[in-house]
């Protein structure tokens, strides 16, 4: 199996960083990139929450969350003073980008349509090599969501440091 | 870091297999062993849907998911024959051992002693090489529980395999 | 719209009561009876936490929440010392009932018989004179619930006092 | 117990109606009036979907359900638009109005200043004949919201009637 590099971000403005993220910046951690709208049910109900969880939890693990605000409809009324707002009121915390707006009257914008994603919210995680290793569409059950994550820090830490001893598992209830 | 074996299991009678299982012969796969009570509150509204969610969903990994009833108190209404109706009523499908009342007035079932365990609902996680990884007493969260039992699979595929190539996350939404 | 008397209960037992309710003794007030088995999952997992929701909630109100364990099938282990430990372990308080068993071998005890019940859990509303107002088999939702409660409640205060001026409403947030 | 008139709704435009609504043409029905802010938190995780469900649930009785979206905050990004889009993708279909801005830079709007709300989400229960029954801040448990409606339905229709017969229950599971 060969995986092609996960697609470089395209941003017109990141909240909640001092600058702007990269992919190859975040090399050696797993990221999970949440794409979301500040006015779309299931981001609001399941995904956001869901993020902040992600965040919190792996908080000491080589994990980073990402926020990603692909505005592909209602863009009028999902600018970014709506989304600074919006941010503030959930209380998100972690890096949220604005996803580039798409050029030529493209509705969809750049670094959604460079993924393929099918609407919000998606969830991208991407290996520590800079690889798309999942993709979901809609609702992520937690149980499964956390078993990939902790498969891609394991493969993370394995590849840091080839341990011949046994690994303490990342997360502890 | 060295880590005893887990200790065996001593159990009277078991439910949902046709004969018994023991650590040695699940040697190979990462176990989830669920301790509970069938008149434990917490263990019913959140341990045995949770170990039924993983059961469900790790179907296709090298997870096997056994329960442990773990009677230290009522005994005389918790017998095989409830815990027969619990099963079939709450339709718990995965095996099912009872452990071995304690001797000499002891009220604490023998395994349950064995681990330590400090009540119910209790979940160990056993690697593939047969030692506990995880003891959680009480809540233990789908977020963290998916990932550790992900990190346990992905460390017994790797022990199996010491692949070069890049794994398939083992679950997928 | 004519209405007959609820049914008296028949009952070998009572638990979390000096004495043996009836409804003879209940009139004047709104009777919310939830019949229920222990092992019924849909009793654990919804009736009887809406029960207590309601028995707390209307503590101030003129409404008498009431527990009938109507055991219909696996009588040996759903006998009066393993409901003794269930009403225990899940903090049931308010009155409970055991429905007299069936005579001549039916499965079906008494009370559930003479009301009709198609199964458990069921809920039986019964107005402050006595006759039967509503009997909903399987989830009832919290909304339609409280309305209905509200319903007799105001009905019975009304019977009452016949106030020419407004009442409070009984519950407030 | 003497209760006030209901103050009279101030709004600048209204959704989901062909015209807008007022107490007085609401004599005879109970008033649900649920003031919301689109970006608060509360509002939609709890207070919208319950509004909902009341709109859905007491269609045949005589309850009437209203939205107001009492902007105190963030004016510039919940304006009328984006309201709308919230409406559309929240599929709220009820009557909702803005409510009237604060004058001489008040940063309340008006309606919410004369019935002296607290905040966001806030519950106005409304009787038959105009007056404020309930105003409840935050969350509201829907036992409790099932139950003041019933209460005040009953009002209205005894009202109504004078019914010497028992009234149906209004709803039914």
């Amino acid at each position: 199996m060969t995986l092609l590099a996960a697609p470089a971000w395209s941003t017109s403005r990141w909240f909640n960083t001092p600058e702007g993220l990269t992919l190859d910046a975040l090399r050696g951690r797993v990221v999970m990139l949440h794409a979301f709208q500040m006015l779309c049910p299931g981001c609001v109900s399941h995904g956001i929450p869901q993020a902040q969880r992600v965040a919190s939890q792996f908080a000491d693990a080589p994990v980073t969350v990402v926020g990603l605000h692909t505005v592909f409809e209602h863009h009028d009324v999902m600018g970014p003073d709506a989304l600074a707002v919006f941010l503030h009121e959930y209380r998100v915390r972690f890096p949220v980008a604005v996803d580039q707006p798409g050029s030529g009257g493209d509705p969809l914008p750049v670094t959604m349509r460079a993924y393929g994603m099918r609407g919000t919210p998606t969830v991208v995680l991407i290996d520590a090599v800079g690889r798309v290793r999942q993709q979901a569409f809609g609702a992520y059950d937690d149980l499964k969501l956390g078993c990939d994550l902790g498969t891609l820090v394991a493969e993370a830490l394995t590849a840091r440091e080839r341990p011949s001893e046994t690994t303490r598992l990342s997360v502890s209830p």
